[in-house]
């Protein structure tokens, strides 16, 4: 077997396979797509699940400290007053007037075209990794253009946001090449907006979450009253959040609407936050290790001191590397007591809890490890999709984590056109599947199937043959990463297969 | 032990219940409250979760003929034109100008008020059980009031809707008991609006779904060209939906944001419909049924032909008793080819399929069993809720069905001042938590924690005690509901469990 071989455009292999095996759909796909939403098919559905379920069991059912909670998407308005979102959840927003597009600024990068010492124009270029090279060759070209002689100046790209006044008129848009038609920055609040009940005034607005976490504290009290929690504990939510993004990209990477799964732990304000902080990063990178998601591939982000907001003690993101890029899949937050503060502030309801052990009355501080479902799930099929050659063959594999698995296993007659083997497999079907999702096929050579399966990450093939029925009564169990072939009873397949799934 | 004794204020007992234990809270509650709002808390959550995934369980992972889908809760507006939401999507408002009050016309009831053949005046009361009492007594206090001599006519309710132009001025307002203030009815969309991208007008105009159901629509072509279904099939989906409505009452039964579980269940335009349709009504009957939703609580309700859309076949509501009366828990709707041709018609793209069998090519029919997550909730809730009095002693015991409580079971030792005890307690527990969610409670009496977990509905209750660790190592397990205790072996503990919990 050789090596895992990534494809040189990964990207596109993973979608091209998430529409074609049906993990993944343009959303509204009849009605030509709706930019930055996407359905999840058949199989998406199960794998999107399956991450959220063994996220629920390893951070709420198997801890004591954690419990869980699901708290609306739409909530009372003042709690985004509160949390800073109606004045500060913004992007820079830039519009072309002529093209009418818009960009956010700070995706939006420019320099000044140098040639011996004299400004002769602008380049712009859009966030990417070749947009040195694309500007430098765009400054060149002016250069050439304007026939300028003289050396041309290193060209230093810096965003739209660090852009001088004086300079908008002189920035080109990149959807014309054109400059005088970019506006300034402007703040763009990303919350969906809508109104609630039959008036359409200030009075009625009402916000779609921009994340489940504000739910969270505004449950707070409610939770410490009536369930038997005691600092430190946390508050676990999965839901959708919703953010309307100016450029949604990299496919369900950032869309704008999506599913998190966030944690508040509550912590006493004499707690040592930093070892807690540095306990939740190694717990998180510990539980993406442990479905698929490997550590070669991760790494750490800690947000400078002067860009973390004043009340900040400090964020750290674990990075994964995704097929454009390495990118924030989780954050690590420790965010003192701000937000509690923020609604006790707001609300005038105590946010106050008494400490028993410590006999003391203290709002808590907190550690928030947030993390985007979509973004595990892109990361996980980057991290399983294999392309590998088998004995001159060519298979694509989804090493998929048994627990994540859409299909646990698939049970195949060997033939279809014997009868009691036909039946013999569909029985032993039947019985895996009260307890699993399974899969039946008995159409096509039976190398086929199994590449079938492969492609979908199904990771045991269980085959009904003559042996089966002429000799042992046992089944050929392959697994579809080491094409190892072992056979087995019908219940030490029970026994073989809640192992390796139920962890 | 009496029998089940229900209180005689049912909904107000659940609702305390749900409040004090965590079950649901309503939503910012720190801010006032956000009327039509809920959000469910530690305990909430858990049986919500277990509601769902039973159903998916039952509905797609057991099932060959269905497969599951997650679709956005924001699809491309035209979604909604070619189903009929943004023209036909409403309810009958009408504004009281004075007091700003705003009522669904069909849920305000009026009669004339007449005595001895003159009509002296009208009457209003909102829909309730005792509004025609209460009609009646205001009738009279009108005839007391005017003076009136003479035999008071019989009092005729009937709704807003039904009233004639030239009595919306005569009809008192229910919130002033004058006449003039009311409006008369106008259609209210109950779709929230929002905008989609930078631009806030009509080109950006998006919609929260309704109704999970037309993300099926619009899927169905991408799952019949990348799944192997084949005709009859369905396609299952849970999720959020939106309905902005006028008056949400009856705690979470109506309220505006709920969580929909929805097949789409596609058969040949030659198939008998009625016998599919009858079969899906058994089915979802025996299926609730088995998770503690008795049959003798429910009930059928044929909607009336002349008020059939005009492209419906067919609509049966499963009802249920709610402590508030019968009301709808689930609607079966047979709906023809209706979705699928609107959707083929506004996007251009064939929802035809290939039936290989009949050889044939055909828009697929709908059977839709759709019912509300809430609904179930709140109707698992009130079949479980039961006050006993045992050995002279009260308890409130919440009977719900093993699958769906929140926690399994409750591990106790015996007393907590005995560390083998409290060891062997606490490694039960661990070992049972990698499996399910799981309580531990070594605090206070044990016929104390016994009432705690009675009233939360775990249904099985083990005490680790002396006998367990001086003598045979056994355990007690008390069930719930007969209270019968038995002693078995840790190992027998886990395949009890396993065989009552995942049936």
């Amino acid at each position: 077997m050789s090596e895992k071989k990534p494809s040189s455009n990964l990207m596109n292999d993973i979608i091209n396979l998430c529409k074609r095996r049906g993990f993944v759909f343009q959303s509204s796909d009849i009605y030509g797509g709706y930019n930055g939403f996407f359905d999840y098919g058949p199989l998406g559905v199960e794998l999107k699940n399956n991450i959220k379920q063994a996220w629920w069991k390893d951070m709420v059912h198997r801890r004591d400290d954690i419990v869980g909670l699901d708290s609306t998407i739409i909530h009372h308005p003042m709690t985004w007053k509160a949390s800073g979102h109606v004045d500060n959840f913004t992007d820079p927003l830039v519009d072309c007037k002529e093209s009418k597009m818009r960009y956010r600024a700070d995706q939006l990068f420019f320099a000044p075209v140098i040639v011996a010492g004299e400004t002769i124009g602008y380049v712009s270029v859009l966030e990417d990794e070749g947009m040195q090279a694309q500007a430098e060759e765009m400054a060149l070209d002016m250069k050439r253009k304007l026939a300028k002689q003289g050396e041309l100046a290193p060209i230093v790209l810096k965003d739209y946001t660090e852009a001088k006044p004086e300079e908008y008129a002189l920035i080109p848009s990149p959807a014309t090449g054109k400059p005088g038609s970019l506006t300034p920055p402007r703040a763009f609040n990303m919350m969906f907006q809508t109104y609630v009940g039959a008036l359409r005034d200030e009075t009625a607005v009402a916000y779609l979450r921009p994340e489940t976490a504000q739910g969270i504290f505004i449950n707070f009290k409610n939770i410490v009253d009536t369930g038997r929690v005691k600092v430190p504990f946390g508050i676990a939510q999965t839901g959708k959040a919703f953010r309307n993004e100016i450029n949604p990209r990299n496919f369900i990477f950032r869309s704008r609407e999506f599913e998190q799964m966030e944690i508040e732990y509550f912590i006493s304000p004499d707690a040592d936050w930093q070892a807690l902080h540095k306990g939740w990063i190694d717990y998180c990178m510990d539980w993406f290790d442990g479905i698929g998601i490997p550590k070669s591939r991760l790494s750490l982000y800690d947000h400078p001191k002067e860009k973390l907001a004043h009340y900040s003690k400090g964020t750290t993101d674990i990075m994964f590397e995704f097929p454009f890029g390495v990118q924030e899949l989780q954050g690590v937050a420790a965010r003192g007591d701000y937000d509690l503060t923020q609604h006790q502030t707001v609300s005038g309801k105590s946010m106050e809890y008494f400490d028993e052990a410590a006999k003391k009355k203290y709002v808590p501080h907190v550690i928030e490890p947030s993390v985007g479902v979509d973004r595990i799930f892109l990361a996980v099929l980057s991290a399983a999709y294999c392309e590998e050659e088998i004995e001159g063959e060519k298979r694509l594999v989804l090493k998929l984590h048994p627990r994540l698995a859409p299909y646990k296993a698939a049970v195949f007659p060997l033939v279809k056109n014997k009868p009691e083997l036909v039946e013999r497999a569909e029985a032993l079907y039947k019985r895996l599947k009260r307890r699993w999702n399974v899969f039946y096929d008995a159409a096509g050579a039976i190398g086929r199937r199994y590449r079938r399966q492969d492609e979908i990450g199904t990771p045991f093939g269980i085959t009904v043959d003559f042996d089966t029925i002429e000799k042992d009564g046992k089944v050929t169990l392959r697994d579809r990463d080491t094409l190892q072939q072992i056979r087995l009873t019908e219940d030490e397949v029970v026994a073989y297969l809640s192992e390796k799934i139920e962890g």
